[in-house]
């Protein structure tokens, strides 16, 4: 990580992050001090509402200022983590004007002219040229991350998966609301009204719900399940994969889990799954099963790497069947990623570091 | 109900709860009490540390005597809610004893002249005869329940189930340690030692972690994968179904809610399956896609019916399909219910209702 560091700390002009106070941002900020980018280097953008006002960076705090197009332009590369409506009002125009777009929000991800990206996975759709990137669905990449190094080797034919998804997905309000809601719920004497959620369509605390993204009334599908399926077929270029996924939300502040069934293409020995997700940069092997230590929301959160665990063939293939069987074609695990760091702000930046690796973006 | 209310207030002898202080014990109390059982029919029975002490029923309370084997052959039906080794214990001796006994625990849901029932699944399993009932584990009676009305009609070929368990699986334990660590992980300048978790392997609050049974080291599968196959199996008298379960706790008081992925023996029509599951007795269908209104683990809390929506066809085979296509044969769910009441006190006491009815416990 340490060329990394230091290429951020070279770009030839400001990193401008678009939406500098929500908890995308404010993880973006982190990060980008975290890579010893100096504050006088970034450009903390954000409505009128902000603009004044500080937020963290390092053990200091940068200004937020008024997101404005002279400003933006101004920037040699921004990572914006704001709403698909900022995205798909500025991020064209600022490209045109040679800033190099990293874009959190759904807007882009089906542009034709828009890669979108894992490095770990389809850092190949970079180039020097590139000027505009979609980061993807966060459950989207903490799933493919997991399962990356098994398409590898083996293919993957089918993905059941089952989330368990953070708060933190409806930022920094939908973090508020968990803990305010966790609260009054302790207080048995509260008021009604104090009970009500805002930021979600059912009460968060002690509750577990779908996901509350809009749902299709044709399909059933939410929209969050549409953005792993389609998503999932993009980067990995299967445009007829098949993805059977379900989207909860829990009460957990920042972090993602996920179960997740996949049936690889070609038979595979356990021990090889498990040596090949270990050595898989950016994934974390946490699978003991004696001690029954797996990844759990709680150790994920503020991690950069994806833990995986309770890896396993598929029970219904070795259940009834005496042991030694060489491959299976179904294996079963459980991953957590931090949502805000992998899940969105740290695979931008990293996205931002390849980018400076190709020379789409220029260093001093 | 009615009818079967006044059965149980109508039993020639007491009503033994074995194991009446704990959450199960509790709820199977408070469930007598709904049916109008005088207290003075209840025997409520426990460890010698709560003997003397109270516990509620109805308005009321009832005392807690001392677990002797003279008390409890003095029952006409004793239900277990205590541990399996008081089951493996004391169950025999009292059905020898002219007892008929219904176990909580899992001691005897293998064991050949014992019937593991769901009363609406396979009540045909009781008889005038009966003297020894197993309840089932609570995440396949949940489990069952909603996909019943399926294996019906259709057939179930295969199961693939990730669920989201309430802490009172543990028990009135598991339940004091969530409401103990939230309250402790909101004041953040609390000492470590208070953080530790005493109950579970892992910290509860705000995390997801994999379920606290113990991991089969050669297969991966925990304690509690392995009920839900087996009994599931076994309930249903399909010895070589296909079930791949994952089991995960989460931060929810007493509601286990289950994403489940079921695949027909024959295709079904979306409509159709809709209909089976809200016509079948304890399920309640609740599948608003307009308004995104699902079964949720607060909504279920204190049902006695589990709660059912999210049903649509796998996308795998309509995303890519035009409408239209009559019949599916993969399914996916969303379900909630009582973990303490229709997972195991509702379930136990439905049991007792139907051997009333069968004559093989003697009314006055």
């Amino acid at each position: 990580m340490s060329a990394a560091q230091s290429s951020l700390r070279s770009v030839s002009g400001p990193i401008a992050v678009v939406g500098a106070t929500g908890a995308v941002g404010r993880e973006t900020l982190a990060i980008l001090a975290s890579r010893h980018v100096p504050a006088e280097h970034v450009l903390a953008l954000a409505s009128p509402r902000s603009a004044g006002s500080r937020v963290p960076y390092g053990d200091g705090t940068v200004i937020v200022r008024e997101l404005s197009e002279p400003l933006l332009h101004s920037a040699r590369v921004a990572i914006f983590t704001a709403t698909s409506d900022i995205a798909r009002r500025l991020a064209r125009p600022a490209a045109g004007a040679g800033v190099v777009v990293i874009d959190n929000s759904s807007a882009l991800r089906h542009e034709a002219d828009v890669p979108l990206v894992v490095p770990e996975i389809n850092a190949h759709e970079l180039s020097a040229s590139t000027r505009l990137v979609a980061n993807p669905n966060c459950s989207t990449i903490l799933l493919l991350m997991a399962l990356e190094p098994l398409r590898r080797r083996w293919g993957v034919e089918r993905i059941d998966v089952s989330t368990y998804q953070a708060v933190s997905g409806a930022g920094a309000a939908g973090i508020d609301e968990l803990l305010r809601l966790t609260r009054v719920s302790l207080e048995p004497a509260s008021a009604d009204e104090h009970h009500a959620p805002r930021v979600f369509h059912e009460p968060c605390a002690f509750n577990v719900f779908s996901h509350n993204s809009a749902v299709d009334v044709s399909s059933g599908l939410n929209a969050e399940e549409v953005k792993i399926i389609r998503e999932t077929r993009r980067i990995w270029n299967l445009p007829t994969l098949s993805i059977a996924p379900t989207c909860v939300r829990v009460p957990v502040i920042r972090a993602h889990a996920e179960s997740v069934l996949v049936t690889l293409r070609e038979p595979a020995a356990e021990a090889s799954v498990r040596e090949a997700i270990a050595a898989f940069p950016g994934l974390r092997l946490v699978d003991d099963r004696a001690h029954n230590r797996f990844p759990t929301s709680r150790a994920a959160t503020g991690e950069d790497d994806v833990l995986v665990g309770r890896i396993r063939p598929d029970p219904s293939e070795t259940i009834d069947n005496p042991p030694g069987q060489a491959g299976f074609r179904r294996y079963q695990l459980f991953l957590a990623g931090d949502q805000i760091r992998k899940g969105a702000a740290l695979n931008a930046v990293q996205i931002a570091e390849k980018l400076i690796e190709l020379g789409a973006i220029s260093r001093d």
